[in-house]
């Protein structure tokens, strides 16, 4: 079971991306499943549901999301419905969606795990107590097991690596935006990435243009945060080998396509 | 002008990877410039001259902190006559210590600046306004300005990044312990990389003993942050190469040394 | 039903403060159960063993902490046998001690809660859920339902107070060491305030002696926050007189002794 | 001399308080001067012209501001001609507006200072540093001088006031819209309050409809931030009287106007 996910799609840019190189990575590395992080898709800020149904045209079978879940109101509306879309499963209890999804590769079901950190970031459920209670649950129908943990402090993503360590396919960062070179299999069989990285604008600042974001730094004035969108473009990702019996990594690669490392077939 | 930098080095297991590694690094990359950030050399937290002194026996030339410049009350007895250790230069303004200094290398003077962010991290000087008086200060001596950026949130050490741009040599930062993916060189010139990542303990949280971070994400309890000192070590670096004429970047490596890529001479 | 509640106990000052005044408090209000917040009782970071069974023969019934719980190593060793002593319901599933007490009161029973907000404090369970289930539980047992909110932000204090407005008696806040002003019975009738205030020096900031809090503010260098053990006191508290059938109150008053505001029988 | 300050007006409800409560205020207290936090006057945000001319024209001589100053757009239209309107001193250097004003009382100038504090907070300029350079300024001018300091949390707003015991006039807190009970006049004869409270709804929370910020706390999911437009009101107010020689403080006290305690003439 070979499982490849792409990180933070930022607005069109980071569409555009996912829609041009997914075809290609699917032909260079022949996925099993592809799982996407769409928490910035819609000019940044969530998703729509025209956004959530075309990833899955361009080959996505699995979005996953983050802090920027409810930024579009329209994800009200169809999230209880988008059978593949999943955000974090430590928000609290009543919040509409899920955070775990059972997908069908071929007569072998993969769980998908979406969780969020609590350092640095709003306080919700404990990740760590849920992460058990799902991982508890999902191991009793597969030993495929993929989590997408979008926090911001390293201490936190570090920890729920090695919490489940050997339980696990993989644990994988998101929201930070900057793809991470620690990639590795932890001692008991779990791939782990701190971040993965986005997939979007490379000269912007986390996708946003950066002469926003300096001004802000600058001056603390409010300002709208609009997406780089005439510029070049990057895609980050990642793609783990699960051993076919255990489930556990044999191998994890970093894949990130920019202007300075083009995509090589 | 070829400059060696090396991440946060963490208590005795990353001062013994230092003294074993760099030699085999000066010997592989030839710097002409090695600079180590030393804010958890001693016990995970702050320096002792002790140490400092041994860091330049070793090799390094230049010592940058952090947020735990101050752990070890010994600090304030050395700091203001050690010439070459550097603390964030927007730490309050009459603070022991200062946040830049000037190396000759062979009669070519190199402006090293330490700076620290405020995302996450204490409210302390602006550290782009900082910069800037800096940079045009050091400007006026030599083109060859390197910036250890000790910061937390991806955006602020971009930001920075992109602020200088042009400007500095190369912008890198520190203090996440997780080496970035992402070296490159900016459009008008300027390395860059997120964060170099740390130098110490390789199966623990940051450095520190996993068992004791996880309980603490799982209880919230006090406890002592001991530095995993019997486990396998890395050491984190980049190595940034820049014009004799400019002082810009022609090409910035990450160096990554652990269990799973070992050194190659 | 009566119940007197005094503010954060800070260190040997406000420990003698409660020793002299508590009983002429009890003596001009005559409440039927005193409560005493003990976070800070020994020097300022967390009680020990010895002060809990002192606080009791000065005449507290019941002590409540908060995020200062964990302050005394010692408070390990005896917190499980504490039976008049709650710390935070909402900490940790497996945290040691308990955040609910009930007490009979001449045959009237009357359950004490301890919340702690996540507002700018660490994440920890939902405040509002834990409170429901323990609001819910207990008022299968008796209409007398005290809570110490241990919180910073003024709006989840007010917010708890709202959510609980009409289902216990009172919702009295604590940690910020300064008392408010907005004492009142809520519409459904509830007794309120956002802050009792604290126990314990008058000249020192939040009890702590005001230069090295000073210091800190000018130079962000670390420092022992050192009881301010020689100057004036000040005792803050709350008195809610309750309806002898509904539980609800009837009336709250501030209570402040300090140097401009004396005692009066 | 003696000061009227009135604390954070929040939306319309605020504003008819102040229109309503301004005249008796005056016609019972007889201050020289009267000050109005405006951070929040237009629907919660912000400010406009027209309500800052509206404040003026109903007897408030000077308009504070604090973290929303910016969130009405149409503000950087005028703040550089609202002669009378102040915002935090500790902004950014090159911001819109200024945080000192100097005015003329029957011949006699008051500086009236705006700072911002840091803690749980934007991270801005050191206000404590802003404070000693602007007093130290006023001070050459007069000794009458009173400072609204806009800030969460009560240590770094004691912290301010003894700072500045015996070189100003007054400290006055503002932000946490709930009045504290700890009016006094410091050691050294400055009037000290950590909070004035605020003026609007009595039945929200912070001014806001409290089934908003409820639900916010229970769902965490994004919610617009209505002002409570049809319920009951508060005002909340310090005065201040100052020895017309050392311009500092003789007494201080609270005004609280709630449907609980109403306005006696
Ligand atoms: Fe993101
Ligand atoms: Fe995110
Ligand atoms: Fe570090
Ligand atoms: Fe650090
Ligand atoms: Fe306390
Ligand atoms: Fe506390
Ligand atoms: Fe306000
Ligand atoms: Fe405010």
């Amino acid at each position: 079971m070979n499982i490849l996910f792409i990180g933070d799609v930022v607005g069109s840019p980071g569409r555009k991306m996912v829609q041009e190189y997914l075809p290609k990575l699917k032909n260079k590395f022949r996925p099993h499943l592809t799982i996407v992080n769409g928490e910035n898709a819609a000019s940044g800020k969530g998703i729509t549901e025209k956004i959530y149904k075309q990833m899955l045209e361009w080959g996505a079978q699995v979005i996953t999301m983050g802090n920027h879940t409810w930024d579009k109101k329209e994800v009200f509306d169809f999230i209880d419905h988008a059978k593949y879309m999943i955000r974090p499963a430590n928000f609290p209890e009543n919040n509409p969606g899920k955070g775990i999804v059972y997908i069908n590769i071929n007569g072998t079901e993969v769980a998908v795990i979406n969780l969020q950190g609590r350092t640095f970031l709003p306080a919700i459920e404990d990740p760590f107590k849920k992460a058990e209670q799902l991982v508890h649950e999902a191991r009793k129908r597969t030993p495929f097991i993929f989590v997408d943990f979008h926090a911001e402090a390293t201490s936190e993503k570090q920890a729920l690596g090695w919490y489940l360590d050997g339980k696990v396919s993989a644990v994988v960062g998101t929201h930070t935006h900057v793809q991470t070179a620690d990639e590795r299999i932890l001692t008991k069989g779990t791939a782990y990435i701190t971040d993965v990285g986005m997939t979007g604008p490379y000269d912007g600042i986390l996708g946003v243009q950066k002469e926003i974001i300096l001004r802000r730094f600058l001056t603390n004035l409010p300002a709208r945060f609009n997406i780089d969108e005439k510029g070049r473009n990057q895609l980050n990702a990642v793609f783990v080998t699960l051993d076919k019996e255990t489930g556990l990594a044999t191998d994890v690669k970093r894949i990130s396509i920019t202007p300075d490392r083009p995509f090589l077939d």
